[in-house]
């Protein structure tokens, strides 16, 4: 936890909160804070700043809050992500997270499992756990959206083409004639398929949809390796 | 298994290998390969091919081998870690590996808990096992070479300057000046420190010899994250 998200509810005044739950315990036998000490905080979906300990026992923790600081810009990147297995997905989803994408749109594929739409994973405070965990290794406040989309054909012809409007548009795919490119600016829309890739068919339909076909050479990556090592290309350096 | 991996072993004679273990049982539930399908293989530390399947029972697959193809270039790039937790160090291994890194020197750091070193992965046929499946991942068949440093200040000192000639080198810091190069040719070294990064000595030591700082930005990111982030900003694209 390298910065405590604060939420509405912990706030007792405009300047102090209270904590009293897994983010004091943290702070008790991680931090090993002492009263005087200034901790990293920030207010989800707000800004980001220190809180000063003025009370510190095995019950509660008081803050004194200066919240001074915008959270890092996001990563000006769409990503649509072919579901993957809840395993993974938890850490795809922190990993996302963290480097600041804020825009997650996952997506059904002929290679995805159909059981993989029934995981537990995916109610919305259980995607959430996942996000706030992104943002407290990251030190960020803005939550990304995440959207589930089991259906390909409907999601790819009516809410794609607005989705990616504006945008310059890839899809990550192994056999793809042209390599990634580096270091490109701009907003992005990226689609990465499930472990195998997507099928040709999907692959012509994102093509139809402006979509380039961009490869990472030779190497078949682990969806987990593989959504770093494009995020990182297209990242602002 | 995007690659069957062949030892010595395998080779009845110089053209049919004979399996009988998981990767049989692989071919049979993942694959579900009939006589006369063609299967990706490879030669740990040799070619990489196909192989053809001449018989296949619930109790052996026989292959007819051709290996006629040299395996994907490797990434010129020798990576120091700070050794991360074993659950975390597994998938590392894993994505490093896939990603075409063949020298692997674990190193120690402050910031490294003691007990990591006693972790039953570091030894040799554990290390193999999670290297071959980063292989059997990325379809490679030359393993890297891990090194295990657990004295930080020796290794530096004595060792270091050998390793590290002739490449230029970094170490990645969340408190750096320099921006990581995005795209850079030529053979790198590359330091990446442990959760909460290597302590200002250890970043001092690393640049007397000729390490240069980089950072990621503001954003905190996790081991397991960060190391295919910066690959990729290494890599020829």
């Amino acid at each position: 936890m390298n910065l405590i998200l604060l939420q509405d509810d912990d706030f007792k005044s405009d300047s102090v909160v209270v904590l009293t739950d897994h983010r004091l315990q943290h702070v008790l036998t991680v931090h090993r804070s002492d009263i005087g000490d200034s901790l990293k905080v920030g207010k989800v979906g707000g800004m980001m700043g220190t809180g000063k300990v003025i009370e510190l026992t095995t019950d509660q923790l008081q803050l004194d809050i200066c919240l001074d600081q915008p959270p890092p810009p996001p990563l000006p990147l769409t990503l649509l992500l072919a579901l993957p297995r809840p395993k993974m997905l938890k850490r795809v989803l922190q990993s996302v997270t963290s480097l600041g994408v804020k825009q997650i749109y996952l997506i059904n594929s002929y290679r995805v499992e159909k059981s993989f739409w029934g995981s537990p994973l995916l109610q919305p405070e259980k995607l959430q756990e996942q996000l706030l965990l992104g943002l407290e290794q990251a030190r960020d406040t803005i939550l990304p959206q995440v959207h589930l989309k089991p259906l390909f054909k409907p999601f790819v012809e009516d809410e794609l083409p607005q989705i990616a409007a504006g945008t310059n548009a890839y899809v990550a795919h192994p056999l793809a004639a042209s390599s990634c490119p580096i270091g490109r600016n701009g907003p992005i829309t990226l689609a990465i398929g499930p472990e195998g890739g997507f099928i040709p068919y999907e692959v012509e339909k994102l093509q139809k949809q402006g979509f380039t076909p961009i490869s990472l050479g030779d190497r078949i990556l682990r969806v987990e390796t593989a959504v770093p090592v494009l995020l990182s290309r297209f990242a602002n350096g």
